[in-house]
């Protein structure tokens, strides 16, 4: 990271952070979902990686609102986050448990999103940049939305995975 | 990750996990406290590293539930975001924007651990272990209301950094 003097830098920072998480999110997805037992599961990754082209779009938006070049910087949280899905998918067996891993592990990674647009959110405001806490706030809802639905999902699998 | 068949394997791993986590927290909560301006933010660290203490010892209790020993196994996830606070302290001068930054450190580091204990908790449900629900759920709540206290804490924060 870049010596960050004001809250702008700061947010500069945390925007290519963010923005190299999620292209390295879109890659993940399509490897989940070809993973899940569960067509539902399967079917909500394969979702969750359009809204997340549409999230990858927005962020460039900022970038270009900020007159910056959209440019991501290395994002060592997703990236642990995003190697311990993958170890969750190698080390099971195609069913159940698997689906319960990779849900929890999708989780995670929502987790992570919801806290950094929260932050980039409430930034964006303070620093009167109303449009892109706007486009920041979609997005803040859409992973909070997918986090319930993957809520919701693991349920009936982990009761199957028991 | 070691092979996982069932969801006792699973919750075992991850516990295993969240157990490396919360000792690498113990150790970077100090630093942060020290690195704090506002005696609020700072208090806050501290009264989240005696917290976080409690929430070991409840792990232990869990691996002795289940007649296992408590050993932590490296996670990733929470290197990386415990890294990317280290790396916002060096990248910012000692003021409103050091705290804001900490600040939203701090929260990504909460929301994996809401994630975390919220899985644990659920799939402890589910292995009808019923008073490591009890345990885990104990720490899924302080962890929320740690996160809500470090957002009650940024709108004043992020204010004088911007």
């Amino acid at each position: 990271m870049a010596q960050a003097r004001t809250l702008q830098d700061l947010f500069l920072l945390t925007l290519k952070d963010i923005y190299h998480g999620e292209k390295q999110i879109l890659k993940a997805l399509p490897k989940m979902a070809k993973q899940a037992g569960s067509p539902e599961l399967k079917q909500a990754f394969e979702r969750h990686r359009d809204e997340t082209m549409h999230q990858v779009e927005r962020l460039e938006r900022v970038f270009e609102m900020m007159q910056k070049p959209a440019r991501g910087q290395t994002c060592e949280a997703i990236e642990g986050l995003i190697a311990e899905g993958q170890e969750v998918m190698d080390e099971t067996e195609e069913n159940a448990v698997k689906d319960a891993g990779m849900i929890a592990a999708g989780q995670a990674i929502e987790h992570y999103e919801i806290a950094r647009y929260g932050t980039l959110c409430a930034w964006a405001k303070e620093l009167g940049m109303d449009d892109a806490a706007h486009l920041l706030h979609e997005t803040l809802e859409e992973e909070k939305k997918t986090d319930e639905l993957l809520n919701k999902l693991s349920r009936n699998i982990n009761r199957q995975a028991a």
